[in-house]
């Protein structure tokens, strides 16, 4: 192959096989800590792992499909990529059992073959499988203790969306005793450490993501759509990775759309056309087999920093660097958010944005007005990740911290965002420029060349490891790494370029 | 602009501007047809429409949003993209009111700027914008009539999904009459006849959907995944076409699944490899502010026909075209199917796959063994657009026409798809070949022939006019077209090409 040929493929990557002994896996690891769960609380080792696999839903009243995810927890356990099916593990024996719903014989016309039980055993790596309308049957022939079989069933908050669970129901389900505590802490506490397999997974959305944004990066230019930035990336991701969904719906944010830090829903829908002079803030990551990304580059559309956009954009990279270079087990995620925010503010100071002592800018917790949201979040089957907060640990209350997803300590095997940002966002800055206490903070005049400058974010995903971390995306990330990819070069670049 | 530059340009189009006179329009028209009917029936001319639009939905118990899409009434008449609203239409004065969601301060920071409400009074263009929670003394207000205010609610059956619709739902709504069975079945009506504006929309999207479709056909090639077609058309309709939506999950199935007639959902992904000698069956339809498209192209993975998929193609083509060739005011729906199963069966016979008298085949409704699903639906904001039987008409229930989803007369103004059909589905095919009275019809030998041969659909977009119709889908057709832009010749062909 030449160099020519080379550097203009579009993919250097393609889909790898999905390894099912990945959910094999989760459910060993599962199994292991709930027995161990069980023992110390003194119960017997019997009953069964309960779980309601998702739904396909139409929209209101049509006939309308959304294209179905599974969700999450029983993608974890099972990896089951259809809609109706049920999940159970035998805490005694170990055997995983799926139910799969009975389909009605025109099936087979509409939505395709059939597929006999012994497809879906084979296929998802489970010890049996049943129809949904065996349940009550199934389990109870399986169930060697007393009295009616114990079902542990899926409930418990997730504190992001602070919303609960909904444990499994079924036809007959008054025929069993019903636990509700017991899973749902010791199932996310397992999601949040990454098996090799999981970590793959979320390697290779990590691979094609990042070349999507390079590939993105490349092909802007002023007068495109925002869409058009997401459209390129969907369909990179899509056609050499295989990735059907994203983690997220995509943020493509230019210009004072960027200081917007959900942008790009229904509301908002990049919609805006890039004008030379803009920052973009991309925020795209693809999801494989269920693992996912979250990535986000900032760079100039036009291909070219100009100073000011050199000083904001720095100030947030070494703020990205410097928490990355610290990170290792034991370290605590409020102390990193808090190394990122001083990190930021030393250079708005160096920048002649801000006067004045930054310890004391932190006791004022004016991090907070430049960067609202927290360093990052637990990454895996979504995007925030459960288990950022589990029973017995209390989300900080201060500006910024208080929207931090986790203040855990690190602990190897965890995947985490480590995403810091800068953005002048008016509602914020302007009631702490008018505040009597921190007004003298700022520098008005400087703060003054910044009202519609949008923000600047950069995201990486980033695993912990014994030692320290490593850096799972990708991505340029120096201003002339982005201006040599963004005029042409590859990526990652060469020497003889 | 050279010729090559005009050839290799990735689009000839651009997303129109969006006309919200267009919702006007279909708020007057539904407006005039309320009051002849509640004059008709002796009742005031007081009291409002009202409705409710969707909310945006989390995934389980995650944060995780999905994607927002109007819902279907609501955006008919207001032509709203954000989620949490609820519309009014004064029945007495037509003034048509807006009532958004009061959105925290903090939304500002994560969503974006908290719109005035002049701002969707303007863009909307409805006379009065209030917030959600003004609801009861806005509308108790504007009421001149005695007694509690009296809402028409949406209410009453999709006869694609066997759902209702769910009437609005507020915090008062005790203080008001409501009434459940008027508004449906009228405002269903108003969305049968298309107005101009709206064929404006549906023209746009059959545009960019067909020059995605020719995309799609140019570049497929054996070896390549069916998901990577998908991705190419999603592309190609959102980065030119603004398309953000597609109207339904897109069926790329190719080889046998090509008999499966809803494929591509999440439990068969379109993720099977392309074979030499395969036929493609594309259905794929973007949707341009809500209204939609709806298209299928078939042809050869490797860009020739064989004589087989000749016999196959020019059966299905020449049912599509006589269809279209007969459609006008007046003629019925069910007719219009049956005359498609006929051309087929006449195809079948003289290719020697059937044998004797294609009446008698008629009679014993062999046409359904080939082509199980209707001739085609109406299409608008819908995919399946409602309207398909409204009260009075029955669906019929013989094989075959039982899945018509209208058996309705055509009328000027209806968009209706024309998608014939012809597949070698074993659940079908093997007991119709082994039933003593139909066996004999069946040229077993030939039939062996398509064993895994899929299916071949043709669909197009067709407007009832005044006197006949109008295709509004652009895509090869002819055998000779598919293979001369298969083989790279600009579409539309070019006479000197």
């Amino acid at each position: 192959m030449t160099k020519e040929e080379a550097t203009s493929m579009a993919s250097s990557l393609s889909p790898p096989a999905i390894p099912m002994e990945l959910h094999v896996v989760n459910r060993e690891k599962l199994l292991k800590s709930l027995r161990q769960h069980l023992s110390e609380t003194s119960r017997p080792l019997h009953g069964f792992v309960f779980l309601q696999g998702g739904e396909e839903q139409t929209r209101h009243c049509t006939d309308h499909i959304e294209l179905f995810r599974q969700e999450s927890y029983f993608a974890y356990l099972f990896g089951v990529r259809e809609p109706g099916f049920y999940g159970a593990i035998d805490i005694a024996t170990g055997k995983s059992i799926l139910f799969a719903p009975r389909l009605p014989s025109d099936y087979a016309v509409w939505l395709g073959e059939i597929k006999p039980l012994s497809y879906f055993q084979e296929r998802y790596m489970v010890s049996m499988v049943y129809y949904t309308d065996e349940i009550v049957g199934v389990l109870h022939d399986l169930y060697k203790g007393s009295g009616k079989p114990l079902l542990f069933l899926l409930h418990g908050l997730n504190t992001d969306s602070d919303k609960f669970s909904k444990p499994a129901e079924f036809e007959g389900i008054d025929k069993f005793e019903t636990e509700l505590s017991t899973l749902h802490p010791i199932l996310t506490e397992c999601r949040v450490l990454k098996s090799d397999l999981e970590l793959a997974l979320i390697q290779f959305a990590n691979d094609i993501s990042s070349e999507a944004h390079v590939e993105v990066m490349r092909k802007t230019r002023v007068g495109m759509k925002e869409y058009q930035l997401e459209s390129m990336f969907l369909h990179h991701s899509y056609m050499y990775g295989g990735c059907r969904h994203c983690s997220y719906t995509c943020i493509c944010a230019t210009g004072e759309s960027s200081a917007v830090l959900h942008y790009g829903h229904a509301a908002a829908p990049n919609d805006r056309t890039l004008e030379d002079g803009d920052m973009a803030l991309l925020d795209m990551g693809a999801e494989y087999n269920f693992y996912g990304s979250d990535i986000t580059c900032s760079f100039p559309v036009n291909g070219r920093f100009t100073s000011d956009q050199t000083l904001i954009y720095n100030a947030v990279l070494d703020a990205h660097d410097a928490v990355i270079k610290a990170m290792k087990p034991g370290v605590g995620w409020v102390d990193m958010h808090k190394l990122a925010e001083k990190s930021i503010l030393e250079s708005l100071k160096k920048g002649s944005i801000l006067v004045g002592n930054v310890d004391e800018m932190m006791v004022a917790r004016l991090g907070a007005a430049f960067m609202p949201h927290g360093l990052g979040h637990l990454l895996g089957i979504d995007t925030h990740d459960p288990g950022g907060y589990p029973k017995g640990t209390e989300r900080p209350k201060e500006p910024g911290l208080k929207s931090l997803r986790t203040s855990r300590e690190l602990q190897e095997g965890m995947v985490i965002t480590v995403e810091p940002g800068c953005y002048f966002i008016d509602a914020l800055l302007i009631p702490a420029m008018e505040n009597a206490n921190t007004s003298k903070i700022f520098n008005h005049e400087a703060i003054g060349r910044f009202r519609g400058f949008g923000g600047v974010r950069i995201e990486s995903d980033v695993l912990v490891t014994a030692n320290g971390c490593k850096n799972m995306t990708n991505v340029p990330r120096e201003i002339s790494e982005i201006e040599a990819v963004m005029a042409g070069a590859p990526w990652p670049l060469k020497k003889s370029y």
